[in-house]
């Protein structure tokens, strides 16, 4: 792997103080090999295809052009891209569910677009076909799914229903007489809405109902939401087929290579294979059968299903990051302002608030990505059976719905961030940050609205906690809910122990070190979700015995403490899998440099809740002021590493495609400070007027 | 003053206890007023222009016809729009600053393009004609300005120096044998850059560049930076004249309305009278002479004569502001997901996440609005002449420079969580969220980066702070700082006695109602800005005696400190405006909801600080705790409040145009709950099969 990133002589950032940790060096082709995770070589041929210009957006294009090239791409991508791999090998696949996904969070580079209306297409429309069809559905639809002859629309969202999917309006009633299903929106708001594919090019949509069924001579019995194969428009003529009906949605925020749109439809009659099977199915009398016999399971774990889409936006929000921050950093390494101490002026980098702003993100971004990969290969152990058990399956579940939250909300702080560290020049689309966070914007609400996931695995933290108590009866529950509250309030769990020989060091300079040290940084998150899940516990007992009204209003009561745990949840994981990464780091300097690296996303996340750890008396007043002179240090130290750090993400200018990161802004310094050097030289140049008096 | 917006009736904000506070009344029409501070009139005239959809944006034009679509739009105004009230009469104006200022921001609700296209022609290019300039200028050149008839660049900030003004490259230096200034781009860097109108339709930019002289006989002299009018093309072909060079910027992350570009000059002769000779002067033999000798506090001063870019992008943003929460909060008053403890499903806006998101935000938002009428009556102040002194001028730069980042970025923040409070929906461009925050993006960075910004107003409060100092010799000064510091740090100052009176109180309840109290946030939040002060002070004393580049060092060291001292004393003034301006509230359930909304704001910045106050010992952890629990009760007793809060803003659909808003959303759950309970009733719903067994 080479590195075309100019980058300035250590000379050059004479404020970074390079005699500091100077015989440190970080291998950049190692740490570059290390980020490609379980699959480089996959990766590296994404990156290598998405060079190539026919992939990469034209900014600028009009809407309709945009969605035209995207689907073009599309084609192209199904002829030359490898985009079938999770799928049967009978389908031109190889079943490789991990690798699958890879290659798509790597679309990016050259246009989100491109990217998610892959995702809209394959991982969405193809996988519900595959995942929840059975090998007839395989046989009927998958084929045309996967070549793009059919592009397809998958139609879960109602207007009226975002996240809660269980509450949707559509109906598919069984008709015994014709063996056919009919799709029906009864209202407005059960209209099908934010669909990609449903606005233009869509011919055929997975659409999500309520299946209902009225067995002889017995009452209609609704068997909640299953999917159904449903063609949509013509493909001739492109119009929309008998009953069908919709809307474009238009114009969005971003992603405007993709026709989302909206669908009703109007006593729509499907056979009764459309129904995709595998969990739920109706015979030709009108029986149903599912081989999950509780309905709510049932829902669940067809939802589970397309946990692959969470998945992969987390992988896609640590590259757009990565792209963001490569970008800024490569500038802000050449740009100069403010005159220095000496004839020149400051590099941007070198100072301690542009520090301060790009490199506790770059920080984050390195735990992001290795959490993203440690979910990568549990989504891979479960979906291909190596490890596919309820549980595994829970455990992936609940880890995308921590980490997809966390990924993509940082991603839009890190794109802003860097957009405004390059000033002007970072609000020119020719530099990408603006588009970037444009169409990363609706990343932390679809698959899944952030704040709703947060709340899953805050539940899921809650019910682990109950599950300690589960022999017990509901006194003795109590009990042990309300001892291991005041326990966390008082200290005596072995976790603080660790923490506490912090608080009795005197020395600051000492404890500073012990911030750096891995088992107090992992006691000091450990210890905070564990703390706010018990308290939440604790408030929420009452709930067990009062009226839903009263149980609602406590549980809303709790909803904001459920959202922050569950956001330290997913930055101890990240802060986990950084930690378990540096095990697998063999050269020294990359080691030593990395580990900077996680002390300061470690330090940055004690920082960021210190009044917590205050508050609950975990840090003394003391002890936290070091925090941030620790986060000082480590800041500085790291900045010599900058360039290094972001070029081992391996970006080439094919993919960076910005001019700001492409070393023109090198050749604009060097060539102005050339300009007064020569003007110096001369003895020609203007005498400043206060030096005339 | 009568409001469109649709509202739940209080029976279905059910789980907003609607009993709690169940007397207390806002006025909304006296509240409508009131925020319309000292231009009401001038404010709705403008708003009812801005009604006029020859000025509204059109989503997704193309970039040619969004750029002629402003060009018209400034036209019209420039004949309907009473745009020129800042200038003499003699051109048509008023010499009302304050009220031109007034009428810019309400521009925003149109198309922010034409709200910044505008304040390129009138607020930089002519403004700077007419402060700049004299008489002499005026007559020459400020008629066509005016009316358009010459579209004007203002060609300051270059490619390579944004912030940084003083260090431009470019240079106008007298030819004493023809009279003329050659206007001189010496390298590439010191382009000019990101000129609105410089892309495409100036004929004329305002130039800034270094005046250098050679006096018979005697060495080149630099007499700083200068505005220069320069025509750019020929008004007929529109092509550049001769030695005039450019580029388009091309696209932008927003704004695409205006034609931003850059421009380079070779050479380029211009008559000496097109310098704008207000603060400096060079006659006809070349002899250059100014009002203000000092070249440093010259070129202050004509800068200073800027500053009504800043207040009004402080107005602009708080706009912006108002008309996500107004969308966001209208929404979110009809939207319903999830069900209740009823068969109805909940109104988001009863969910505590989500008044936790919004509430807080519409608080700052009225504190910013507050903050501004304070600031646009101290610009008016100066500008009239009614109280013009260098002290006053001083304050009022540094009054803009604190604001202008804070609500700018504030704006930024509000407007995402509003467009993801609103979910998908919030992502489609017609509901406006995402182009209103893509347009805001860049003011963060332009008419002065924020950080930059921010670190003028910390200079500032550390010249004052040393100011109190200037009579004593050296040492004193130092024995002086570092018994302040440590004052602050043993809370020996009077301040601290309000606070410590906190800390002693036991009873949790007692102690939130004591954080309630006005005397108590302000001795908060003084308290916090003088000791960043003392601290930042005493960190930088041994630079009075360092060599430069050591002491370049130390400030760098001080430098994210010193930023985030300017924000705190910034939301400090942004709470002394909203509580000066609760004074002015006449009717008293008015007076109470605003005050629980001061409230709010208040505990909401000790929150957002709350590490700094344990860290320095003014909150006791226990206090800590009831801050939060403090603003979690003041959301819930807000939350009846939040629509009639946001309706005061004043906005009519015309000026909202979000479908979300419009109350299509209110129809579409109205149909959904009568289609369910109709089905119900017919006892004709098919059984929910768990109820099957």
């Amino acid at each position: 792997m080479t590195t075309t990133t100019p980058r300035p002589t250590p000379a050059e950032t004479e404020q970074g103080d390079p005699r500091l940790d100077a015989d440190v060096r970080l291998d950049v082709e190692h740490l570059a090999h290390l980020l490609l995770g379980h699959y480089p070589e996959l990766r590296l041929g994404a990156r290598r295809l998405m060079a190539d210009e026919r992939f990469h957006r034209i900014e600028g294009l009009p809407l309709a052009e945009h969605r035209d090239r995207v689907l073009g791409q599309l084609r192209l991508l199904a002829a030359e891209g490898d985009v079938h791999r999770s799928f049967p090998v009978r389908f031109g696949g190889a079943e490789d569910h991990g690798g699958f996904l890879a290659r798509f969070e790597e679309l990016g580079h050259a246009d989100p677009s491109l990217q998610i209306k892959s995702g809209v297409q394959w991982g969405l429309f193809a996988s519900a076909i595959y995942h929840l069809g059975t090998e007839r559905s395989h046989d009927q639809f998958l084929a045309d799914a996967l070549s793009v002859a059919v592009p397809g629309a998958f139609a879960m969202t109602e207007t009226g229903h975002g996240s809660d999917v269980a509450a949707i309006g559509t109906t598919a009633t069984f008709d015994v007489e014709t063996e056919e299903f009919v799709i029906h929106t009864p209202f407005r708001a059960a209209w099908k809405d934010y669909l990609g594919n449903a606005g233009q090019h869509g011919t055929a949509a997975v659409v999500f109902a309520r299946l209902i069924t009225s067995p002889a001579g017995k009452p209609r019995v609704d068997h909640g939401v299953h999917a159904f194969y449903v063609p949509i428009r013509d493909p001739q003529t492109m119009e929309f087929l008998p009953g069908v009906g919709g809307e474009d949605d238009g114009l969005k925020g971003g992603l405007n290579g993709i026709d989302n749109g909206r669908l009703w439809f109007d006593h729509v009659r499907v056979p009764r294979v459309n129904l995709l099977n595998r969990y739920g199915d109706v015979d030709a009398d009108g029986t149903y059968s599912s081989p999950i016999a509780s309905p709510g399971r049932r829902f669940f774990t067809m939802l589970g299903t397309l946990v692959q889409g969470r998945v992969s936006l987390d992988g896609a929000a640590v590259t757009a990051s990565r792209l963001g921050l490569t970008i800024a950093i490569t500038y802000g390494n050449q740009r100069r302002q403010f005159a220095g101490a000496g004839n020149d002026e400051v590099v941007l980098l070198d100072y301690a608030e542009h520090q301060r702003r790009l490199l506790p993100l770059l920080a984050e971004t390195y735990a992001a990505g290795f959490a993203h990969e440690d979910l990568l290969a549990a989504f891979d152990d479960v979906f291909s059976g190596r490890n596919d058990t309820p549980e595994t399956r829970e455990d992936l579940e609940t880890l995308a719905a921590a980490l997809k939250p966390t990924s993509t909300w940082f991603a839009l702080k890190t794109l802003q961030t860097c957009r405004e560290a390059c000033g002007g020049a970072g609000f020119l689309t020719e530099n990408r940050l603006t588009s970037l966070r444009a169409d990363m914007d609706v990343y932390v609400t679809f698959e899944g609205d952030n704040t709703v996931l947060y709340q899953l695995v805050g539940k899921r933290l809650l019910t682990d906690y109950a599950k300690g108590f589960k022999h017990l009866d509901a006194v003795k529950v109590a009990q042990l809910v309300a001892e291991r509250a005041s326990d966390a309030a008082r200290f005596r769990t072995p976790l603080h122990r660790a923490i506490q020989t912090i608080a009795d060091v005197g020395d600051v300079r000492r404890s500073a070190g012990q911030l750096r040290e891995t088992d107090t940084q992992r006691a000091l998150l450990v210890d905070r979700v564990e703390t706010m899940v018990a308290e939440i516990a604790q408030a929420l007992r009452p709930a067990q015995r009062a009226d839903a009204a009263t149980s609602a209003a406590l549980f809303n009561g709790q909803q904001h403490a459920i959202v922050e745990a569950a956001r330290a949840h997913a930055e101890l994981v990240q802060w986990e899998s950084f930690t378990a990464a540096l095990a697998r780091v063999d050269d020294p300097g990359t080691k030593q440099v990395l580990t900077w690296v996680r002390d300061l996303f470690g330090l940055t996340l004690v920082e960021r809740h210190l009044a917590w750890y205050l508050v609950n008396g975990r840090l003394s007043a003391g002890r936290a002021r070091t925090v941030t002179s620790y986060i000082d240090r480590l800041v500085s130290r790291l900045r010599p590493h900058a360039q290094d750090l972001v070029d081992a993400f391996g970006f080439e200018q094919a993919h960076l495609r910005a001019p700001i990161a492409s070393g023109a802004e090198q050749t604009r310094q060097d060539e102005a400070r050339a300009w007064y050097r020569a003007q110096r030289a001369s003895g020609d140049a203007p005498i400043p007027e206060k030096h005339t008096r």
